[in-house]
């Protein structure tokens, strides 16, 4: 008799985003003439960039003729991408990573999910709090989260790091052993983003401890400022406890067509195993490859046409993200983020709940944001912000929200 | 400190493709005069069809301007697809397969080896040999396969179902108690297929034993005969203990821009839960939906002018595969497969063990396939030839085989 993976029956409804379109559909039934303006949900939409366009035209053009067709390709990605990668990312910036270590996906969301295959299941996972949902979803359908306790919105085996104004938004070292650390910096839902200094202080951590830390750098083309690492391996030591999941989603445009990747560095090693091969033999027997039309449009990424149009689109959603967060302060609000980040995270008002909070900008300006709340415990009393709408919406929003706080 | 999964620790190497690679490669070079070719990999050959060509060339247009674009997808895939799949490939057929039933995805790789999370890892899982090690491999990686015996040439906790032409390719039910049994029809590499009535004993097996069947269908499209369902659905309660797995690869020629989905029926339920909801939330959280660029292209295979393309390159396979089994057996070889399947199984002469005679083919006919013993113990004594090339290579190789035998 089959039995199914009882740690699934443990896991709370995930409601966030239905409850968010739930409360938004009520209000524009009952004011169908209202303009809601969306600054919730974390997706671009901006259109791709030319060169990346003419790039996906030309390999499904390739894919249409005998001569050109590609069948299976490497699971780990074409090495014109891999190559690419490894030298405009990494190279460039004087970090030392291999081709061989950088590993091609059909998006970040799929790597920070599958890469639980390679690591025990007794390991002790630390999380921010508030965090992105997915780390610790995925480790709870691995049985690594232990229980769901209500009361204390979180799971008995999980180490949560409170990730606040009150620590600067870099959470403390945990006192006790932890073996798995998920840091996303820039950090959704924050806005923030970790210095040289604070990183390299987990860094020391990990290597002490033998931990491995499991870097989501997915917003690292936001960067603004020098102080701020683009990745983990800028500090010494990262890559023998440190992997690094990046994706074009945010920095190119593709959460509809789908790339990412993710660095696995030869020189981690665990209980004498290579975690590059533990994850090479992972996707070769797991995956079949990021699709080739996809991969020829991220290559377009890294050529000088390319990059100077994705530019462009980053300091669209910068230039939104300041008027925002200048916007929020104008309006006598404590933000952060926003700097090197699509992410404004703003105290609500008086210490109103994030949820009542969400409905007063509902209701009173019809903004949609998402209540910090829904990121964790941490998260209450703060709502998040996103940049990745257009540039009148954008500031039509603030004006709303200045006129209300008058 | 942080533990690798050490299941990984235990898998054998993965040689059957580069031991391939590697006497091929020492022939060539040591005789750059011989026209080697390739039917051992099970890769296509043949461009997209000009639908779907146009359909994706369409998507990318979409992603190009802010009017069109499309974000995030839904991770079950855009229901233009999961509506079109599920008419088309079902209920065109009189299967009542519900558009929420279908999770359009990346590949059936993926989705073969992914579906592993939703069940205990103490589920006993049984598989065909000779078999597609993925089925195999994903299961050792998360520990319910045992310990790899090397003398057996297999794990300690697999249940192998010998399915050679003793008989007749169709499994023996099993007398030990299993919970999850992987079926391949039409199979891989065998190249036979289970007819209604064969098939029919599996499923009323697995509903008296709470199993659930692993149905791969990818080959589904090259089925020739009537008695052969096209899905596992068409037999009588099939939706209480099968989950289907369709692939665009061999169908349509996706293998490189990648798409597939898989079938999960609300009625399978396990343990008070619905198995659809279980890989429901699985998806969701581990997996961000297909490329919508590929799914605009796959739809495209659903279209009147999209299916007579599609159509004709499977013909065109199907015409190789019907010379390669009347070459192999005007040559005096015993072959089987070929029929309903781009797979021919060939016996190798006078016990001749399956590396030999692959050392044999490539030697004095310049023929490269796959040795049967590289799909499990019980393909020893067979080879594997695909019907994937161009007509010309096929006719001229068995041509060369029957110089051979001559």
């Amino acid at each position: 008799m089959a039995h199914i993976n009882d740690n699934f029956t443990k896991l709370p409804g995930s409601y966030l985003f239905s409850e968010i379109g739930r409360r938004t559909a009520a209000y524009q039934e009952a004011h169908p003439e209202a303009k809601l303006i969306k600054m919730g949900i974390g997706d671009v939409t901006l259109p791709l960039a030319p060169a990346v366009v003419a790039a996906m035209h030309e390999g499904v053009d390739d894919l249409a003729a005998a001569e050109t067709f590609h069948g299976y390709g490497p699971e780990q990605g074409y090495d014109f991408l891999r190559t690419a990668i490894a030298e405009a990312d990494f190279r460039a910036r004087g970090v030392e990573i291999d081709d061989d270590e950088i590993f091609v996906s059909d998006g970040a969301k799929s790597d920070c999910g599958n890469i639980g295959d390679i690591l025990s299941l007794d390991s002790r996972v630390a999380v921010c709090d508030p965090v992105y949902p997915v780390y610790v979803d995925t480790n709870a359908m691995a049985g690594r989260a232990g229980d769901y306790d209500e009361d204390a919105q979180g799971w008995t085996n999980i180490v949560y790091m409170p990730t606040t104004a009150e620590n600067d938004f870099c959470p403390a070292l945990p006192e006790e052993d932890v073996d798995v650390i998920y840091l996303c910096s820039p950090n959704n839902p924050t806005g923030t983003a970790l210095t040289f200094g604070q990183l390299k202080a987990w860094v020391d951590y990990a290597n002490d401890h033998d931990a491995i830390i499991m870097f989501d750098a997915a917003y690292e083309r936001f960067i603004t400022q020098d102080d701020v690492p683009h990745s983990i391996y800028e500090i010494p030591g990262a890559k023998t406890c440190a992997i690094e999941f990046r994706s074009f989603s945010k920095t190119a445009g593709f959460t509809g067509a789908r790339c990412g990747y993710t660095v696995v560095p030869k020189a981690l090693v665990r209980d004498g195993a290579s975690l590059n091969g533990l994850w090479n033999r992972r996707q070769t027997t797991k995956f079949n490859g990021a699709s080739y039309v996809i991969q020829k449009g991220a290559a377009a990424v890294y050529t000088p046409e390319g990059a100077r149009q994705i530019d462009e689109a980053i300091a669209h959603y910068r230039e939104n993200a300041r008027v925002i967060r200048e916007g929020l302060t104008e309006a006598g609000f404590e933000v952060f983020g926003g700097v090197n980040s699509p992410y404004i995270w703003c105290k609500t008002p008086g210490g109103m709940g994030s949820w009542d909070f969400f409905n007063k900008l509902l209701e009173e300006a019809n903004i949609i944001t998402t209540p910090g709340a829904g990121f964790g415990p941490a998260g209450e009393g703060y709502i998040r912000f996103t940049a990745f709408g257009n540039a009148e919406a954008t500031k039509e929003a603030m004006k709303r929200v200045q006129a209300l706080k008058a």
